[in-house]
């Protein structure tokens, strides 16, 4: 067990990071006092929202966690309650760095573009670290303390543990990304409507009162809501993978296997906290200062990974777990497989960038056709969305193949784990966005000179790329881990159930049901998620045009504009609005499970559910990629425009761009991202529906 | 064989039927000279497209045709040769009978709207009986031949010949489909971006040049594209269930089970023809006039399909083809699986309506959104073209739940039968919509009374409505059979590979990757489509602008536009354009089969490809009913507000409305209805693979 007690060791690490380094975040200046001012008033409203959902989301989960403890136990309960509040806290840390760091951020940016950098990457690393650092420390402590107080490490009670670990973080985030998309792009979208449209304002005027509840969104949806997706994802895949590994494998080698998804984490735990230093200017572009620290974490895990593997199997030729596994793979394959994962990772950062950085033909194509007008912006940007699945998911088809012959399924499970290892410079480069982006709200509220500004929007549109790349990552990694999930879903069925036999095949009616049904879901969801956000960007928007009914004042800044209205009404809505979607993947696989089984018999009940966990997968992949890499390019297709081309801002050509940065908000902040922790939350509560009809 | 006979009697009635009708059309008056002159620009037009695209086709397909006699022999090579014209031959005539009807719809708008909707319905219903009939013979005829020169029905010279059949006419209309929809389309956003964003025109004006291609592109997609699409989906539907039937059924039942689909559609065909002389006002809504013919063709195959199935199976109680076959279906339970294809059908029609009618939620939430602006209208359009796929998708899955457990893959196989067994009635209805489209046209450019043009709208409103019923009832039915043709493909590899172990089960990855293959051509062949559209209608723009530039004259009209230019220009653009992704399906089942059949055995190789079928249905069905759906939604929640809701016409609530329009056209008219035909292709050519593998 000493690679367990090492990963924790590396999870303590993270967190220390993250202590020191916020640490050095507050010790900045933090401005002047209008800049204060404005700081806090986002402070205020971020953590108002944040305690409302929160209070929201206890509500669901303490019914969940009490159903949890009925059918399967106490253990599992607190398994679960683990992995919900430790989510939570790590979305709830991210935020209250990020709502800190932005007025210093603005502050550091008046000295240079490189103290801006730091500062604002500073406070993305704190979360990033906390996310890996957090998830780490979750699933290594429960299970060193459930094998310390005498449990097999492959016995069902810690398996059961750790999907029930899983299901807590997966709950939370798909209530925290759901909900926080639906804030930050109603605000937005609410905001702009009015502001920009109507009132002719520019982005980030103070007379706006929706302007503060787009600034806050930038904290509770891109930095909270993203965090506790990465924590979920990571939580899941790490899960999934140790739970296959009691699953299949048999004798001692089980439980050393057990430990080797930890350890491989904590090791690039510290490379990631290595490649943190590694962020700096240095000359080059605002992206390369990122990549710099990317790709130093990136090399120096492939050792990283070696030792880990070699520390928990020395003899790296040696088969694992006998010859009764499958494919008889080695420690040398399991090697092997993790780069692999890490090789995944860079091609899915690679072509992220492809599809939304602003100097490649995807982008330009969209900006070259708001030139005629806002139907073919967004046509373009259409068909750029549907284009940009393609590479992502043959990267993900070649990952499969080659991991699969060199290990089996296990093989799979270790690439996935070896991608969600990277997650705390993944984050970091992520949560990084929403400081900038604030930043710049901030210095032009505030009214500083403008140079300021220049450097937040430089650091801000980097920002554009790297969180479409996170989610093209997270829905990567959900693609492999997927098969984990499915494989453990199958094993499951076979030692519950195995007098009842379940056809898989494809010619099976009840297959191709399944499939039809899980690949209903993101389509569902997805529709349910964009006309939430419509619905409260009206609510904003209308709430936007009766303050300057009633105070005529706001427009000549006689009068404040209420910006806590508007925050209040921005809470209520999201909230309202994030639970119906939330509990689709939730009661979806029970629904399926009952109805099949009442028309075709437990064994049609069973192959339908499965098929509905593949097709959900296979819907989701295509339905989150398109949307966040459409969204990206959407997005800086605008900048690309701004920045000049096509008669720059104010231009027709603007205007159409600023129509489709408006559809792509929806679609890459909202509804696509939410797909993933989606996409997991079905596979789930598919295995615990399996635990719960074996125990009763 | 007389139910084969009886059969080829009853589709020898179509295209009587057909006759007689366009000699009605034909005989009506067609106007006054200058109408006459349009109408004659507009067939031109027509004429020269079809006669180009015709070419590249034929280039395509005598190659294949080729291939198909070396690999397959000459029987399948006629066979292919018969469905490539046949198909072809349908989309000319009903191109060439709407070309003639569009200025006699025109002409008879004059006098009443009774009149118009009957010249303008007369012709959609040479067009609908036509592709039934022709269809119906194309297979009852061959198929006859065959068993008369001695060739046992369920042979596999016969089998081959019924794929090859359907793989000709599968080929024409993906070509025709795309190539036809790429035209309209691009001329429609081309010819509007200038004329009416730019110029200010009203549509139709005779000042733009490109107003003669818009007109052409009616004909040429929506009529000409929709009926190749439409015979191609009749064929395949009815010739997989005649396959399955030969393959799955053994005995003397095996015969006759094949004729029955056949003797199904004609007397479909009979209760569709009775079903257009109940298409009349009588004081209702145009849609109530339409769908009352419908409903009596609905109504009358009722006792139709009974008389069919005890015709064929005197003792409807009777187990078919003894007890070998699964789960011992009669007469009886392929009659109500039959009937189960009506109730399918006729709540696609409704929820397709739903979707897409003025009067309901979704249309109308859109109409709201274009009030907050041109994003919201996009983001709500997409919500809604999501939101749509879900009952469509609960129907199909309850058709296959219900005549799965009454006949088996039968059973489903002769529910997707009698859907398409309407499909006379459903392309009148369909084709109808182009020639009021024109006749509204031709009453702008020839300055007919106002009386007119609010007559050929109100009659082409409706037509927005049945071309999305169309659609949904087309990808519905492939659904179905996309089923059957997997059966066929699982049947095929049994009997020519049975010794090569294939495990479809979703535990084994190389399905996973078929999956995910397979879900990804829809989106890369959408993505392509929809980049297609953007650019040639990108190249119309400039062509109009240039024309205006060169002649300053036409403004004021003092000189005409050269409309024959932008008609060329559109013509060459969409035939270049639809080669590669039209070519896409054919290609990527062969590649897949070879890829990973060289990465991972040949056992793996036919599992990867039986998925990459499931896959691109499971895919292909929610990207085409999204699209279709919610480019129907769009373009009626623009009428909306063109009949003066939000500020009716010229509002910003109409110029957001028009965006929302202009990104659904592409979506519903050319990249959504070809996702059918590229479904269709990649089984039939996975099937033709393996008879020339096994061949070979």
């Amino acid at each position: 067990m000493d690679s367990v007690v090492l990963a924790i060791i590396c999870g303590l690490a993270a967190v220390v990071y993250g202590l020191l380094t916020s640490r050095q975040v507050l010790g900045a200046s933090a401005g002047n006092e209008r800049m204060q001012e404005i700081a806090k008033a986002i402070q205020i409203g971020a953590g108002a929202y944040l305690t409302k959902q929160y209070t929201a989301i206890a509500v669901v989960g303490v019914i969940v966690a009490g159903l949890v403890a009925m059918f399967l136990g106490i253990i599992p309960a607190i398994a679960f309650v683990l992995g919900a509040v430790l989510s939570g806290a790590t979305g709830f840390i991210g935020m209250n760095i990020s709502v800190r760091a932005n007025v210093r951020t603005a502050e550091a940016a008046r000295q240079s573009l490189q103290a801006g950098l730091t500062m604002a990457f500073r406070s993305g690393a704190v979360t990033g670290m906390l996310v890996a650092g957090l998830a780490l420390l979750a699933i290594a402590g429960y299970f060193y303390a459930l094998i310390s107080s005498g449990l097999e490490p492959t016995s069902r009670a810690v398996v059961n543990a750790l999907v029930a670990l899983s299901f807590g973080a997966s709950l939370i985030s798909i209530f925290a990304r759901l909900g926080g998309g639906i804030f930050t792009k109603a605000a937005d979208v609410g905001a702009d409507m009015v502001g920009k449209n109507e009132l002719g304002f520019d982005e980030d005027d103070d007379r706006n009162p929706g302007v503060i509840a787009d600034n806050v969104g930038d904290n509770v949806g891109d930095c909270a809501g993203m965090a506790a997706d990465l924590f979920e994802t990571y939580v899941v895949t790490i899960g999934a993978t140790m739970v296959l590994c009691a699953l299949l494998v048999g004798g001692p080698d089980a439980a050393k296997l057990m430990g080797l998804p930890l350890l491989a984490c904590g090791v690039c735990i510290i490379t990631s906290i290595i490649g943190t230093f590694f962020v700096r200017l240095g000359g080059g572009s605002i992206m390369g200062a990122l990549y710099k620290g990317l790709i130093v974490t990136g090399v120096l895990s492939v050792p990283a990974l070696w030792f880990a593997t070699q520390a928990v199997f020395p003899d790296m030729n040696a088969v694992i777990g006998g010859e009764g596994v499958g494919d008889g793979f080695t420690g040398q394959s399991l090697f092997l497989c993790m780069l692999i994962g890490l090789v995944v990772t860079a091609l899915i950062v690679w072509i992220t960038e492809y599809y939304t950085g602003t100097e490649y033909r995807p982008v330009k194509s969209i900006a070259k056709a708001s030139d005629s007008g806002h139907g073919t912006n967004v046509i373009q940007g259409l068909a750029v969305s549907m284009e940009s699945t393609a590479l992502p998911t043959l990267v993900i088809i070649a990952g499969i193949i080659a991991t699969y012959k060199l290990g089996g399924l296990i093989g799979i499970a270790f690439a996935a784990t070896s991608m969600l290892a990277l997650a705390g410079m993944i984050v970091a480069l992520d949560a990084y966005g929403p400081v900038t982006d604030n930043a710049g709200g901030i210095a032009e509220m505030a009214g500083l000179e403008g140079e300021v500004r220049n450097r937040t929007d430089a650091l801000d549109a980097v920002g554009n790329t790297t969180k479409a790349v996170t989610k093209g990552y997270a829905i990567g990694s959900a693609g492999l881990a997927a098969l984990v999930l499915f494989a453990t879903y199958t094993n499951d069925l076979k030692e519950f159930f195995g007098t009842v036999a379940v056809d898989f095949s494809l010619a099976n009616p009840y297959v191709v049901v399944g499939l039809l049904l899980g690949a209903l879901l993101p389509y569902l969801f997805g529709g349910m998620a964009m006309t939430a956000v419509g619905r409260t960007a009206q609510a904003v928007a209308q709430d936007i045009r009766a303050q300057f009914r009633e105070n005529p004042g706001i427009a000549t800044r006689a009068v404040k504009p209420d910006y806590a209205r508007t925050v209040g009404l921005v809470t209520a809505g999201a909230i309202k609005e994030m639970v119906v979607p939330s509990l689709l993947p939730v009661l979806a696989p029970v629904v399926v499970y009952f109805a099949i089984t009442a028309v075709a018999g437990q064994g049609n009940g069973f192959a339908a559910l499965g098929a509905l966990l593949m097709g959900v997968i296979i819907s989701g992949l295509f339905v989150a990629i398109s949307m966040t890499s459409g969204g990206g390019a959407w997005d800086n297709a605008k900048k690309v425009i701004e920045q000049g081309a096509y008669g720059g801002k104010g231009s027709p050509a603007h205007q159409a761009a600023v129509t489709g940065d408006t559809v792509g908000d929806p679609y890459k902040d909202t509804a696509g991202p939410a797909v993933n922790p989606m996409i997991k939350i079905t596979n789930i509560v598919a295995l615990l529906l399996l635990a719960a009809l074996a125990g009763g």
